[in-house]
């Protein structure tokens, strides 16, 4: 529990932890119109972050590799907290790779073709925790 | 409730009657260092969302105006809705401008110094319904 108002850094093992308790997040990618921000179900394993994509505008931005940034947050009461990863999507082509990712186990909330899969590896990962409970 | 497997996608309406549901979401922006994302504490009201900043590279980055993406989700069981807007940020800097879009009274769940205000114009809106409680 963190002090009112206070905002604390979390060291890079607290993220790793952190993200293993969701599996939605939002990935940020700039696309031939701009910015765009997608949400993904994720699997934050092995010092990476799996996903599935569906075939369309999202996959066609990340299939050749591109800068990404990727944030999930959530509640660990009474704080929240928030990771950021910046890094590098590429999607996974190996078979091997892919079954070695474990994102076979992950049943996406939005079911459609889901069998793309991809791999942000980070450059840099933060995260901050806070008191969430204090809203007005 | 939608069939299971079903994505339906919302009418803007209820993209704006979703997003007053939640006052967490997340902002892409494409600064110095390529794309980046934050969450943030926002307002949806009167066919725009308001958020709160810090000053720091955040607003660094969008003073001046800039194209951004925005998203927020949540459940309204038994399903999951998310909402994307593309559109413009700017800064608020007229006093009236600030009253009016009503963010004085949404606090921040990272109180620090918050007190720079920022508006996102949609261009466009979307959103989408998906059942989120089948996940195995």
């Amino acid at each position: 529990m963190l002090a009112s108002s206070a905002v604390h850094e979390m060291s890079e093992p607290d993220c790793w932890r952190s993200l293993a308790l969701s599996d939605l997040g939002r990935l940020a990618v700039v696309g031939p119109d701009g910015v765009d921000i997608f949400p993904v179900n994720y699997l934050a394993a092995g010092g990476a972050v799996v996903f599935r994509s569906a075939p369309g505008a999202k996959l066609a931005m990340l299939a050749g590799g591109a800068d990404v940034a990727f944030e999930a947050d959530g509640v660990e009461e009474p704080d929240r907290w928030s990771v950021v990863i910046h890094g590098r999507a590429q999607r996974l082509d190996a078979d091997d790779e892919i079954l070695a990712s474990g994102i076979l186990d992950l049943h996406p909330d939005a079911p459609r073709e889901m069998n793309n899969f991809v791999r942000i590896t980070p450059r840099r990962i933060s995260g901050r925790r806070f008191r969430g409970d204090d809203r007005a």
